[in-house]
């Protein structure tokens, strides 16, 4: 029962768009994850994405509807099923809370796509 | 999709020791809580418990272990089955990850129970 400071986390690793695992709960995990420009355009058929912004700012691009931009301390939720595009404004850093298994590409298989995330 | 700013959410109500329900995915649920001073001792036999702190200073104590302390960006996992009391020294507030299903004095009944979280 180690407590995590998000800051200190943050500072731990400098890689993009490389989700690392800062805790696991109840089959979710929490992971943290730094953002910079846009990412790709996917969606996860099953599971619900919560966003929160520490620090940066966060536009989440969205097919059907106008996008979401988040700031510090700034969350959303995106629905399993909702295509979208994260694009940090220009960077951000962004914890992430889905089921364990959520694939941050959804089923889209990109050069980006890392499959084994690193544990802070 | 709305975006949920943390600190608007906390503004809106009072209520200490009341979850609100902020959002609510994967049969999870995210909570905002108000905390002041010490809450009841209590665990929770089947569900992992994220204590994320805002604003003010939280410490959990627990019977078998040394207390954890968190301040604003800190965060911890109180696993299933963990006995634990919160401390608000002297105010927190906090955001709580966790089962949709979780009662916030686990199995003990106690005056300060809450059934019907309200929702933000």
């Amino acid at each position: 029962m180690t407590p995590i400071n998000l800051a200190a986390a943050f500072g731990r690793f400098d890689a993009t768009w490389t989700p690392h695992v800062a805790a696991e709960l109840n089959g979710q995990m929490v992971k943290l994850a730094k953002l910079e420009g846009p990412f790709v355009w996917h969606d996860h058929a099953e599971e619900d994405e919560l966003f929160l912004v520490v620090r940066g700012r966060l536009r989440i691009e969205l097919r059907d509807r106008p996008a979401v931009e988040l700031g510090p301390g700034e969350m959303v939720v995106v629905p399993r099923g909702v295509e979208h595009r994260p694009v940090a404004l220009p960077t951000a850093d962004v914890v992430l809370f889905e089921p364990a298994g959520t694939a941050h590409t959804g089923t889209v298989e990109s050069e980006r796509t890392v499959r084994d995330l690193p544990r802070l």
